[in-house]
């Protein structure tokens, strides 16, 4: 076993068990740990930092990884006070409480701006690199496990490097990652991905084994979440989707085996792109973030030809058949560093098909991706600026209703901007699809209310376009300051955004 | 003359006067022009468009530009009631206030979406491309004047193509332009920038002389405006800029002669520009959309080495000196298609240092470049976004105050979101430099009220930040929704956000 894992000599006097190899940790040191989604996260090490959290030290750390880790990581190390400060995204409730209760320092970036950050030197020095493997190589080569996030750029940019080699990752992962990293300017070449299953690295993240100063093992397994039920909702907006596809296919404006896909993480996201296996499109790929159960259905049903993603976040139940059967799709899957994946280069040259979840969306079609009520953080942006902003074409899904119907998800304003008007250009929920492109404003909020918005909600909105239309003096964006956000701040002193 | 400016035979016969060829133009339309900044637009055919609007005709015009133009084009069409719907920038007052009044429609749009959209087909098809040139060549390839902006793109996809040769553009231009298509999606190739002053294709737009339907000859010259003078706080705006750019340099962050710069068009830019004549960079690179007089002034200077861009808006007064001395700047320029000028992936890749203005900014960190007091369009986003979303830093400047002070800047929250927080690495005021990398919301506010906001108004915006870190149960991005947008309720109510 330590010999398969194991496989760089100089590193075997390295091995040693998490509590020793927590003790690299120094006060305000900057910590760059692997993880995307809860897939491929240090979970070892982590647990014996906390226990020195536990024990009352402070070690004020900043931890920046790939997207959301699991609760190893992050749970444990808010709990124990170690971390101080957070990039870029989580999905934790302790986390998220933290943050909310201002007690940690907390930004909210574009997933692909990270890695650049980190090489340019904007967060200062990465004193350690924090990484999952499956294995080490003989020439210290890292293999990562289910996710590749920002590993590579980690054990880069570093001083010291820790690796902590999963024996619950199984060593059939070696061969599914492909590891690039571009240059920084002015010295960046162009990245020479022209099709999505296109390998253009490495299948480990090169490392001098002279950085690794220590080795742990461990065979915790990753966290990952049972994706929900697919409800009616998911599946009428899924129909939508698909309809509204398919026309564009009959008006040429997507080729007939569609753009390469890409989806948003949890469950309505995973039910939108399951409803695609009931569809008449073939030959699909996929060019995402995560690939979740759905892209595993979808080619198990031969829709899809190829996922290329930055994470596998498979669902537990699902894990099992996944790995069991891992050489059937070992040759139809792909991980990439987040600097890949989620790059607005190779976004706009597949022409990506975004398709995102929002909180919530406006009558001119700004969409808040992050905040409820305007502060209250949910989870972050995640990469969902990278493929909006750069996609062939960006759709957004929300359920037109929230908590018994007490909440509309289309306002008058969005409480919190995360992706402007200019960036929108599909809204679909269970009453249907508003097509923004080449809409002024106030064709944007017709549509929007006419498509899209639940009937307990479509008159009250329609009163706030006409009363807008008629007493503001400028007519482009209409809006009023004193009610733009009353429907929210109905909702806190009230409860419900009803009248 | 007409030899030298109309080489192509078989189009001799298709000279016509403006009066005929706008005859071309039917009920609906779409069309495309050329034109980027009041730089390079049709003028004589749009003039004698506006005869037919005059003489009561309802044309119902789609105009689709490569950003503003000028009055002849703009104005008179939007006067004359012959344009009905406009994208994807402006800054006609004509227009403007059409826009505002609601009577034409307007999508303000990032520039770089505009050429694959319609390459896309999302505007339908193009019926007609109106564009200026300074010659037409043998084989039907026109030569554009002093802009490309979409002009390259609308020949492309339209059915009929007019061609205004304008003899007031020197034919010296010729071999200026670099004009490159992109395929689209599936088959888009890397584009092979990898410097600004790179050459990657024509010097002319390919076009099938069969295309051409009309050339009409005229002198009208573009109507550029007088920048204004540099003024006091444009000085202490450029004085700050420089200083955070010269410590970008000594932490590493930045190589010495920095990297490619863009910035926004405008008298505030030009001046912020025009300051790095008196620092002590050198060998600088600009990558912008408009070379605008400071990249003049800084190539005499012997600072910049080169200006790529995709329209000269050269002020009256200053353009005599630049044609008369064309030689010596026609290896130091370049004009491409704003779909290569403003893409996302030569962004990227160049690591631009984007320089934009805003009309207000938020405790955040959200800018709005747009809407006046929420609802006033002022003439749109531009390049702004294709620039700030992916460039190495992104900056805004603004001067704290406007209106004899009655207005602040600064404000609680953005009226109107065009660059979300999670864009926004810089803020500079003539009260200095907000950096706002690896903050949190919180820490962004403080930084930025203390750096950023006019004395006048710093009380007021550190007692709504104390009141809803108070206040607001979530302390992640504190607000209260009841206050939020109360500074510009009180400025449109009073005349002044003071209390």
């Amino acid at each position: 076993m330590l010999k398969e894992r194991l496989r760089c000599e100089v590193l075997k006097n390295r091995v040693m068990e998490p509590e020793q190899a927590a003790q690299f940790f120094k006060k305000g040191m900057t910590i760059g740990t692997s993880g995307f989604t809860p897939a491929g996260y240090p979970k070892a090490v982590p647990l014996a930092l906390a226990k020195r959290g536990k024990k009352g030290e402070k070690l004020d750390l900043t931890i920046i990884t790939g997207a959301s880790v699991g609760e190893e990581l992050d749970g444990e190390l808010v709990k124990t006070g170690i971390m101080k400060r957070r990039y870029p995204y989580q999905t934790n409730k302790a986390v998220r409480d933290a943050i909310n209760q201002g007690k940690i320092e907390y930004e909210d970036m574009h997933l692909s701006h990270t890695p650049q950050w980190v090489k340019y030197g904007f967060f200062g020095k990465i004193d350690i690199a924090l990484v999952e493997a499956v294995a080490i190589r003989e020439d210290g080569g890292i293999i990562p496990s289910t996710s590749v996030g920002n590993s590579n750029v980690f054990v880069e940019m570093a001083d010291k490097v820790i690796v902590e080699i999963n024996t619950s990752q199984p060593l059939a992962l070696e061969g599914v990652h492909d590891i690039y990293s571009p240059k920084n300017p002015p010295n960046r070449e162009p990245i020479p991905i022209t099709k999505p299953h296109q390998r253009i690295g490495t299948n480990y993240i090169p490392c001098n084994p002279k950085k690794i100063v220590a080795v742990v093992f461990t065979d915790i397994p990753d966290k990952t979440r049972e994706v929900a039920p697919i409800d009616e909702n998911a599946k009428k907006m899924a129909s939508h989707l698909i309809e509204f596809l398919k026309k564009e296919v009959e008006l040429k404006r997507l080729p007939k085996n569609l753009l390469p896909l890409q989806s948003g993480v949890g469950s309505v996201a995973n039910a939108v792109l399951a409803g695609l296996i009931e569809s008449k499109f073939e030959d699909l790929m996929i060019y995402s973030e995560v690939i979740q159960d759905a892209a595993l259905d979808l080619i198990d049903a031969g829709k899809a030809k190829f996922a290329s993603g930055t994470s596998f976040t498979i669902s537990p139940s699902r894990l099992k058949n996944f790995y069991d059967n891992f050489d059937k799709y070992k040759d139809k899957v792909l991980l990439r560093p987040q600097e890949i994946s989620n790059n607005p280069e190779i976004i706009r040259r597949l022409g990506i098909i975004a398709m995102n979840t929002a909180i919530e969306v406006d009558l001119y079609g700004n969409v808040n991706s992050s905040n409820i009520m305007g502060s209250r953080m949910m989870n972050g942006i995640g990469g969902s600026g990278d493929f909006t902003r750069n996609a062939y074409l960006s759709i957004f899904t929300t359920v037109s209703v929230a908590k018994n119907r007490k909440i509309s998800s289309i306002v008058p304003m969005v409480s919190h901007h995360d992706h402007t008007e200019h960036d929108v250009d599909v809204i679909v929920t269970e009453q249907g699809v508003a097509d923004l492109r080449g809409l002024s404003p106030k064709e944007r909020a017709k549509t929007i209310i006419e498509n899209c918005t639940h009937p307990d909600y479509k008159e009250p909105l329609l009163e706030y376009y006409h009363d807008v239309m008629k007493n503001c003096i400028y007519k482009h964006t209409p809006h009023s300051l004193e009610k733009a956000l009353s429907w929210h701040k109905r909702f806190l002193e009230t409860g419900t955004m009803k009248k």
